[in-house]
């Protein structure tokens, strides 16, 4: 069975583009006709939000399928409306596949044992029913946290590789406070790391002052930022799941916001593809987002959301065109994202094609 | 509005039981009569597992309505049967609360910006629709996931201090490989914490010996597991949702495996209620779990959920009692559950009661 890393890679090449499309259904943002279409037939219930999700969609979907590889639906926004949001995130993850298009579930799950086998059986593998087991979501990839360990993670990686899917694992997030916790300077490695860890005994801190005979006579002791332990995880833990291409199904989020850190990382984990969300409104250029692209011109899918979706509107909300066009607006920002980034990487000569 | 941290104490003081009943359904798990009459009325369908999962959800809470003071129902168990099992959730809460429950979601959800205000409107909030606002799954409180920093909270401490609800954060999870984010050490205060971190410019590492004339010169340097900074960010956040009774709404989820890591915990958070999950099957007792309490007697809320549900089965999955007796055999387990913490908070003086 092909990887999904391999899928992933051969739709980039067909395709020439290593761009996705996320699928962030908001009911504020959806064309007025639209909306009042879908009010007219299920009245003004949740059913009636979800099919006009579900309608937008596939509109979107038959405007960039022949450009982009990947859609990227944001599971939060059609888990926001009950049943019917997710039944909408269903039927357009099925539309979007029969439409030759990859779908990477951005859904951020993480739990624990039974639980997180739970996510991924019905996310990216498949669940118990009466006759054997059956697929529900059926995703090709989706993103995970990895605060948990690797418990939160173990799941995904023995669907991944029985099923040819995927999961991205948080490392560097693209928003503002993604620092708080991924940025905070770590010790990562020491010749005694469990003897230190014992130290802290009932106490919740020690000074460095207080460690002395364990840290100053310990010229191998390495600080980093937490980052990269979150990356040398995600790289050990993809090494099982590499395809033929050499990269791994196992792959990392890691925003086009903070190409310092995404140079940092995309040298740290060669072999592990990166999502990198923030293109486009979150302010990542493509200038940005080509710090996490290997020098084989792979390692990258680059996602935008907004900029895409809903490219027939302006920051204010005002319409550019007629807002029955919005799926002719998102192709052309599609297309316009696409001939960005390719050209960004021509200059750096990382283009593949 | 009663906030959600007094709502929760006033009804472990009603009710004397500082504990809960996790609802994490299995279709290998549930009777066979019971999968047989869905099977019936709905075919071999994922209707047919949510309305088992529903009907025996139905049983255990008439069960224990009585023992405990909410149930904490897992997503996981439910989203894996797509639009059908998501249901199956929203109409268990609903029963739930109309039985006088409070509903606490294990979602560990955890995203950033408008996608963490979704699942927030979604879980605890209210979700725009044709009427203004409206309410989707309306549970009084969610876990949720700290690794992408307040960006992902945010929203939730909003709607806890707007609709009356409550969050729980992980900080330090009860499963085997939490210490892999969790434990490692990290540099926690530093006189230049930004100038410590400048230094990594484009290197991943650095040697202690290489910052020598900046962390040598700091004698302030203190080092912590990395626990500690997510507590201490918790515990930020949750200032704001304090109610009369002293408690923050926003809390934290502190496994009952780590009784040590508990107990420091529990003194750097004073004000914080504990989730203390990993009672029962996962191996935490209540003498681990009573280390989650503050003197006062309260500060944790303690949840079980396997050896309660399937009280009426064996390791093995036999059955110790008639199938159709598993309500029973739940709530003799949520009795001897509330009465083996009780003991034990009365043999340490921590019994409000």
């Amino acid at each position: 069975m092909k990887s999904f890393s391999d899928r992933l890679m051969d739709a980039i090449d067909a395709k020439e583009n290593p761009s996705c499309v996320g699928l962030d259904p908001r009911f504020d943002s959806m064309p007025q006709y639209l909306r009042e279409q879908c009010r007219r037939k299920y009245g003004e219930t949740f059913e009636a939000v979800a099919e006009c999700f579900l309608e937008f969609n596939k509109a979107i979907i038959d405007a960039i399928r022949d450009e982009v590889v990947a859609v990227k639906p944001q599971m939060a926004f059609y888990e926001a409306y009950g049943a019917p949001g997710v039944n909408a995130f269903k039927e357009t993850a099925d539309y979007a596949k029969k439409h030759d298009l990859l779908v990477i579930e951005d859904a951020k799950r993480g739990d624990i044992g039974e639980t997180a086998k739970a996510y991924s059986d019905g996310h990216i593998g498949k669940v118990k029913s009466w006759r054997g087991m059956k697929e529900c979501f059926d995703v090709d990839a989706i993103t995970v946290n990895p605060y948990l360990g690797f418990d939160g993670i173990k799941p995904f990686v023995e669907d991944s590789m029985q099923y040819g899917k995927g999961a991205f694992v948080l490392v560097k997030t693209s928003n503002p406070s993604s620092g708080q916790l991924q940025d905070t300077p770590i010790i990562l490695e020491h010749p005694s790391l469990p003897e230190l860890q014992r130290r802290f005994g009932d106490q919740s801190r020690l000074r460095l002052s207080e460690l002395k005979e364990l840290i100053d006579a310990a010229d191998e002791t390495v600080i980093a930022p937490n980052y990269v332990r979150t990356a040398s995880f995600v790289d050990d833990w993809g090494e099982v799941c590499r395809g033929v291409r050499g990269y791994s199904s196992i792959g990392a989020v890691v925003g086009a916001t903070y190409p310092e850190e995404a140079r940092t990382l995309r040298k740290l984990m060669p072999s592990t593809y990166f999502l990198a969300p923030g293109y486009g409104v979150q302010g990542g250029n493509a200038a940005d987002a080509a710090a996490c692209f290997n020098t084989d011109g792979y390692g990258a899918i680059v996602s935008s959301s907004r900029a895409i979706m809903y490219a027939y509107r302006d920051e204010t909300g005002g319409n550019i065109c007629p807002e029955e066009e919005f799926d002719v607006a998102a192709k052309a920002a599609a297309i316009a994202m696409k001939e960005d980034l390719v050209s960004v990487l021509r200059q750096s000569d990382k283009c593949p094609w």
